[in-house]
């Protein structure tokens, strides 16, 4: 180990001389540094960002300058790489041999963490432990997987096509094979039959999947094309049954499919939903302003850049490319005697799935997994303020590393905000019945952490929430477009066999094709400790001895540690209920409970494919909503490393076949949230959000009610506040 | 029909004498009107109170008086009897020859809702269908259901003992049997062994259920006593196996048992839960201050007392003895063209089912049906104002009928407020990749309505959200105290079997013990108007043909729209996957597809019990989630109109074991919605609140997204605020 200070001395040092010369951030997107410091109406309040100028003058004498990412350096071994660190590994890897002569295309180049026990030991003020870069890279159609080492500046470890499957898509793939068509003469020759121009063309370059030992070998993607003459919503505007497959590396085009020739382009009526495009105000009263206000701030602080401190909680939140968002070392302090304890090491969306359920030339492959191939980070753009996040909400930005290696910014990716929702934390009264008066109300106030993936046509967002009462809730929202497909049909009444439809028709010519969603959670739980057990705490029927009660039938708690991972493989049945608790066998409550949290599904829904269907092969950690893994750091994400045209041999599944040990031992929870989506008009031609959470809750981990002591609200504390002057 | 003045006139004319003789209102609680009058602090805006004093003064200009139930008049159909209404049924009941002599103890006295098709056809300035009151009674142990009209001033129908049961407890029945053991010897004995002092005794009067023939001919109550020595929580403080079976109407002991001698009543250490109780603050850092503000009021209107308006929604709202909070007349407007479209004829929460899960003498008979048996409005105490329910809400009051026949008030028993918890309504952004530029976010601003019924020990909060894209969301919430059954163990370790608690160890000698919540909805969908059909929408597994397609499966949608009730049963299952559209074939979207609603059920659980078992039997609405029946306007109570100590002659299941063609007809859907409660520490001494959910969704309802061209919020129209002057 040495010393932060020195590490990044040495690091700036050798890196500064190519970042000067690099010139300016590399910007990917529009989304890019230069843009962020155009928001001149921004304010800081110490470490908070203020989308109101108007707040700026209430809080201007601490007021602050936005984050200089030039110059950040690390402050916890697990921030991320900084973007000094970032041109580092940029800077090692070009003169490390194999890449010396041509530096491979960068897909994914993030912090690799360092091994748990290391952060656990580390305080503030430590040397950190060396800081090192996973990198995902291609060069020559091969996936390289490399560990680079900051401190030594060495390449440690390289592994060539290690497994199936090959890194997310870059920038570069996406944008290249995108304009492949173009060039492409039976594509042109098509196109003209229907008579479109190019120039109206959007082309997207959905995952090919993958499906069977013949597609292997190449890096390919399916293209499609959608119109956008008259309208930014080109999703609602498919070119339907024309398909390329083009090989990522060569853009060739090995195949090309069109059958739908005889489908019209629906039409773009309505389906601009720019607000400046709106001509009239709908029908309905308008309503007043109404706003969560803080006058005095909201009462969090972001300590160095990451650590998150509010009322009871500490957590470190860092952007990542492919999660999003990420929480690690959540802790809760104890109510009671101040205790800061260990909660959960790391939580974070380790994958999706969302396969389309229709089986035609142009649709069968549309099985994404959007971590994976295309990096819930990466497609997470600027949230907007006071839309996307309430006022008094403090963003974080993003840090990567784009297809050349050099740092850029995805800024604003990540809001954390104070909620008050009209929420009640606890309650009682009493009552007409006795001779005293009881009304104890308080209100609840929670703390969310907020990220917004677009991922193509769709919108994911993000929550993790957290409750004064120790409860964290994750919740996933769905907006955006649909993946519609183009219909002969203008309304049912055509429509000779609906049967055969593959979704409801949801406006004139356009289909909503049923699909489902299903996003899988990293939970590394470490409750007040590292060794956790996995209890299923089943309720099951019993009945009463003949003549023991005149109630006959009863449900009893029966407690069943899970031995090994199989033991831990749980598919939820209403009629075959459990709690599923986390829980640290070695420390018991004063009562001798063991301390735990549990995980307290909501609404969901399970992937029914066939599972040697290749997409769910691939997907197979949906074959469970929970699963349960022996930690290891290298079984992160759950469709495997290297995601796009895997062939499912590194997901979770075949992980938990191992069927390892698992009591009381270093372990890992997994959750998978799921939604059916029957498309209906109301999705059209942008979807209200639908959302679904679980919770994460503690179960006997406190010795009472946490916030029995909380205060309840006061008008005298309450703002007071004036319709704005305009 | 008489004109509503006219009837109006001749009622008040003819019971005011009567009126004013009866001085005052009869409180039967300390939550009387003459308490809501003290709440000096109070102001209204046009028909809004505020319970914030500053906001006074700025709409100083707009302040009314709170509402003066003695001169209200009706203005709809479907408002509440109102207080001179109630004194009116009183004097008719009073000169009714079987009650001339005596007059009957008041168990229920509402209004009886006119036919559907009189409340549909009626609009503002008609003369009104003529108002009745329906009126549960008992007198010499005999249960009276009458149906009192106001117009004829007779009693138009009168059953007695039309079926097994009896009316809700009245508070005279829970008082008189509170107060039997105190001059029980028996009792005195084993409470003087105990060596507790009769002066801290708080006796309860749990239901006693039905448990088979004989248990009938007699109206029976258990009587449970608690200790509230050093604590107002006397619910942690059980006298553990002390249990009487005392006759409601001579108040005879029937039995007295007393197995829990050696069980020591738990101490009281930390079970206070009120604020000015508490010595310290918890350990964590105080919260700023956070309110959601509208300075300029909410946007929201309540015409004629019980008339909403606020965005695209209008509804009728009032409070209800039995359930708490009724929606009524759920009309949205449709965005489009301005249309005013019936969503649902009337929502409301018909029944709760709580059995708990211990065979023991003391216990076995606790399975609650608390809207039957003790009424989820005469439960529900006032709201605390900011705690309870956010700033700007808007307060609305039960008036309901005493024991004796006379009104009294239940004030601030709904609130309604408009929420902005940071949600999003939609969203999406475009992106790195073309080249322009997309962020498009709407905020989420929701209505909610409130009731929150204190039952006993439990509180539930039952929450009505409405959205602007025509969602409405059911959500209850749990909070209050567990009863607990006293233990003699202080530890864990001391426990020889745990297989034999019937909870888990929460506190020293205090066991949660497990019981399940099930709460069925009344949900009169008339979609597009009265006849619907209710459609299973099921998502099947299906295989490509041999060579079709390299993937192998997937789901499709095949629609099954229900004949008869049977057809419509529905157990949830995650694995066979359906939505539940409820649709009026008669009426399509421009596309074709029947315009509808659809339930979608959130986290949930379902009652395990033998559906023999007598608990089970009385309940069995709960067997399936969903069922749907043909409207009926005698089928609103899922558990019977007469509940206490029921056989379960009356339950929804029985309707729908009838059987009855329901497609295209109108018909009613029920949901139910549940909760396993296995206890842990954090439910001690008061739980944090625990909430599950439904929706109601359009689905083909509107023939687009309904809030795209609804505006984002912008900085200019945001308060200006500043903390408290305090």
């Amino acid at each position: 180990m040495v010393k932060t200070s020195s590490l990044v001395h040495f690091c700036f040092i050798s890196c500064l001389v190519l970042f000067i010369f690099a010139g300016s951030w590399y910007p990917p997107s529009n989304s890019s540094w230069a843009d962020n410091s155009k928001q001149t109406t921004w304010c800081t309040f110490k470490n908070r960002i203020f989308s109101n100028s108007k707040a700026c003058s209430v809080l201007d004498a601490q007021v602050q300058k936005p984050i200089d990412h030039a110059a950040e350096i690390p402050h916890h071994p697990l921030d991320p790489l900084t973007a000094q660190e970032i041109n580092c590994v940029r800077t090692i890897l070009s003169t490390y041999e194999p890449f010396s002569s041509t530096f491979p295309i960068i897909h994914s180049l993030m912090l690799d963490e360092p091994d748990k026990l290391q952060v656990l030991r580390w305080t503030k003020g430590d040397p950190f432990p060396p800081r090192k870069a996973d990198v995902l890279a291609m060069l020559n159609g091969q996936s390289h997987v490399l560990t680079v080492d900051l401190d030594s500046r060495r390449v440690t470890s390289h592994a060539i096509n290690p497994r199936s499957g090959y890194p997310m898509l870059s920038v570069e793939d996406i944008k290249a094979a995108s304009k492949v068509p173009f060039s492409n003469a039976e594509f042109n020759k098509s196109i003209a039959a229907r008579g479109i121009s190019l120039s109206e063309l959007i082309c997207l370059t959905p995952s090919a999947g993958w499906f069977g030992p013949n597609e292997e070998g190449k890096r390919v993607t399916k293209v499609l094309c959608y119109s956008n003459q008259g309208t930014p919503n080109f999703y609602m505007r498919p070119i339907e049954g024309l398909v390329m497959t083009v090989d990522l590396d060569t853009l060739e085009v090995l195949k090309f499919s069109d059958t739908g020739r005889g489908i019209p382009i629906p039409k773009s009526t309505n389906t601009d939903y720019r607000y400046k495009a709106h001509g009239k105000e709908p029908e309905m009263e308008p309503l007043n302003p109404i706003s969560m206000e803080q006058p005095k701030g909201p009462s969090f602080r972001v300590e160095d850049g990451h650590i998150v401190k509010w009322a009871n909680w500490v957590f470190h939140l860092k952007a990542d490319e492919r999660a999003g968002l990420v929480i690690s070392r959540a802790m809760v302090r104890d109510s009671e005697n101040g205790e800061l304890r260990n909660v959960m090491y790391k939580g974070f969306s380790s994958e999706l799935f969302v396969p389309y359920m229709d089986l035609e030339e142009s649709w069968y492959f549309k099985s994404f997994m959007d971590a994976g191939e295309f990096g819930l980070g990466m497609s997470a753009l600027p949230l907007v303020p006071l839309n996307d996040c309430p006022r008094y909400s403090y963003y974080m930005d993003g840090v990567f590393a784009a297809s050349n290696g050099k740092p850029y910014v995805q800024p604003n990716m990540i809001c954390l905000f104070e909620r008050y929702a009209g929420d009640i934390g606890w309650r009682h009264s009493e009552t007409q019945l006795h001779d005293f008066q009881i009304r104890e109300t308080r209100p609840k106030v929670t703390l969310v952490a907020r990220m917004a993936a677009t991922v193509g046509n769709y919108d994911y967002i993000f929550d993790w929430e957290f409750q004064t009462d120790g409860l964290i809730r994750i919740k996933v929202g769905l907006s955006g477009m649909l993946m519609v497909k183009g219909s002969p049909y203008n309304s049912l009444y055509q429509v000779p066999n609906q049967d055969v439809m593959s979704g409801p028709l949801i406006s004139e010519n356009v289909i909503g094709v049923v699909h489902d969603h299903f996003i899988t959670f990293h939970l590394d739980m470490d409750i007040d400790g590292a060794n956790n057990s996995f209890a299923d705490v089943k309720l099951v029927k019993e009945h009463g001895l003949p003549g023991e009660s005149p109630r006959k039938s009863y449900l009893r708690v029966q407690r069943k540690v899970a031995k090994t991972e199989k033991d831990a493989r749980i598919k939820l049945k209403l009629y075959d209920p459990s709690e599923f608790h986390m829980i640290n066998p070695s420390r018991r409550s004063r009562l001798g409970n063991p301390t735990g949290y549990k995980i307290v599904p909501g609404g969901t829904a399970a992937s029914l494919l066939d599972h040697d269907d290749p997409p769910q092969l691939r997907s197979a950690f949906t074959n469970n909503q929970i699963w349960v893994t022996l930690y290891n750091k290298s079984e992160q994400w759950a469709g495997g490393v290297l995601v796009y045209q895997s062939r499912g041999d590194d997901t979770l599944a075949v992980w938990s076949e191992r069927d390892r040990p698992i009591e009381n031992k270093d372990i890992v929870l997994w959750y998978t949230l799921g939604f059916h989506h029957i498309p209906c008009q109301e999705d059209f031609p942008v979807m209200p959000v639908v959302t679904s959470s679980f919770e994460l809750k503690p179960v006997n981990f406190f010795e009472s009610n946490p916030i029995l002591r909380a205060a309840p609200a006061f008008e005298k504390d309450l703002p007071v506040c004036r319709p704005s002057a305009s």
